[in-house]
């Protein structure tokens, strides 16, 4: 089978995912009150859209890297990619989870565990995904520029730092979303300069 | 008329049905209370939640099966590519249906019932099609690979067994739910021996 | 211009509208109360649901048929197109007002005049797009099938039956709406036999 | 990298943006008193709904001007491009922000003065990616029609109008508003007669 419905697809469940992160931007429900407080209020909620914004984008670019030289897809490779999908497709209920319970004791290290948690699930799909195209060499076309071992690289760095992230949030939720906001910039900023 | 924006068109819904499914997770809406039970609670909605997200993602996959053979689209088609969509469309909401009554006597045979249903008419709607394109082999395209004929099979299994358990809902909601599992976890695995 | 990614951006408003529809399937917000009592008394919700999504589709059937002889994109056919999907775009949203107020006097009025009166607009619409492409020729592509005529005259009935429609709704708006079934009823069934 | 997946991503993410406008428009909450008068005031979300719908599509439009000619995409245009759909996908919250608020004094002038200012952010955006494009020639392609020039004049314009109402809804929020519809009205006049 050729690729091409299989990145219609993807493209369109990354652009729905990336667009439901709005619903985590709630138009204060205060009566007459002040406005730009309640806003400043909710500063956790704009914080953790950008940043969920910024991780659904870079996993965009990298899914984009990969099947970028996929030159054919087996049915494994598509349930394989769901997988992922499922990932990606739960990052806004678990973005909404994290800045309703970030600043609260016990329940914000549920929240930001499984925030990372999911990341770390999202990761392993991606390796799966990468390690299944490398190991089935048929399914691969030539391309120049990023290759699938440095892509696979990237992944088990990611992974391990998710890892540690949902280990430091059952003890310190905060620093570990912050854990999450560096690697997400550093993916950026990196993915920028090897391009230059 | 190419099938193109047909399968563009039958993405897009498909890619915003899995996703919209998303909306069956909610951020627990207790006060102060301890958000780990209360997400332990819900643990049906994320089971119905995953199950939905493959039993969407398997039909995908199948949808890509059919058109892949498809070299030219009549308006029968069309509308009947509409109905299946309709059944496609409707799952997050018997999803939730199934999901928030799972377990309440009567109320749960009535959902699951549906939920069941749902999945009866979508199998009849994917044999309709199919059938379609046997009997006006003008529209197709000769590929290699999976053939109308065993897809056919695949559905008229799929809708047997679903209509099995929309029977078996009416008596006994959980295990009625618990067949549709096991028949998407067999697709899944099913489907990755034969492409192997 | 090429009209490919107008025709892709065009799939993408369709299939996200026709998926909305869905938020018009709401989970009884019963207690503890007879669910399928409940489900009953909402029939009009899906009703309504299953109309508008057949109509959608018929207008996305019809959208389909006019681009395929569209070989160029001109601002103003963009434009153009745009005020069509704003129609589309808006029946979610009518279709939710006719099914919370269809039974209750004076306000079905309104509700039902407002949802025949969207559809007015957006057959108008349809109607400014085929014109504006019978009068530029060097944007038409020459395909056989259906013709821009053809489709003009559907577009010239469809838009008097939604007025006619709209004023029966400021009287009997339940007539109104099953007026608006028999059309798409009538698309579905009458676009079929030109198939064959 | 082709940019074809960059179109699809992007068309997807205007695509869902632009179709969650809808979610301005909600069904009056009245048990049971005169619907018509319920609609008629809430007409500033239909308002903002309609501004936010034209300039969105006025941005993919542009935006579709732009990827026209572009040949081959690097990692830093993607990342350009993330941002721009990070201003789009924020519209329709503040769309919703605005038409809440928009009469109720120093509120209104928080909620418009957002309104603008995404508007600035995402017109910053489109000057940034029109910029790269014009200092990396290699990643363009010659094309007929509008050059890279004047869609950058245009950038300029608009995200001077925009910062302009976003002082001015510092002050007069009501005013400020209409300079973005004017502004918006302007671009769909001005580009249709550019067209001829």
């Amino acid at each position: 089978m050729k690729p091409s419905r299989l990145e219609a697809f993807s493209d369109g469940v990354f652009a729905v995912a990336i667009t439901l992160l709005v619903f985590n931007l709630k138009v204060p429900a205060i009566a007459s009150g002040n406005l730009g407080k309640a806003l400043g209020h909710d500063w956790p909620s704009y914080f953790a859209y950008v940043i969920s914004f910024l991780s659904i984008g870079i996993c965009w670019v990298n899914h984009h890297s990969i099947f970028d030289r996929v030159a054919m897809a087996d049915r494994e490779l598509l349930f394989a990619n769901l997988g992922l999908l499922l990932g990606i497709v739960s990052i806004p209920f678990s973005t909404s989870l994290a800045a309703t319970w970030y600043n609260q004791g016990s329940n914000a290290r549920w929240a930001i565990t499984i925030y990372c948690g999911i990341w770390v699930y999202t990761s392993a799909m991606f390796i799966l995904v990468i390690r299944h195209l490398m190991s089935h060499e048929h399914l691969c076309a030539e391309v120049k520029g990023v290759t699938l071992k440095s892509l696979l690289r990237k992944g088990y760095l990611g992974i391990f730092i998710y890892f540690v992230a949902t280990i430091v949030a059952a003890f310190l939720p905060i620093e570990a979303f912050i854990i999450c906001f560096i690697l997400a910039f550093y993916y950026v900023v990196g993915v920028q300069q090897e391009a230059v």
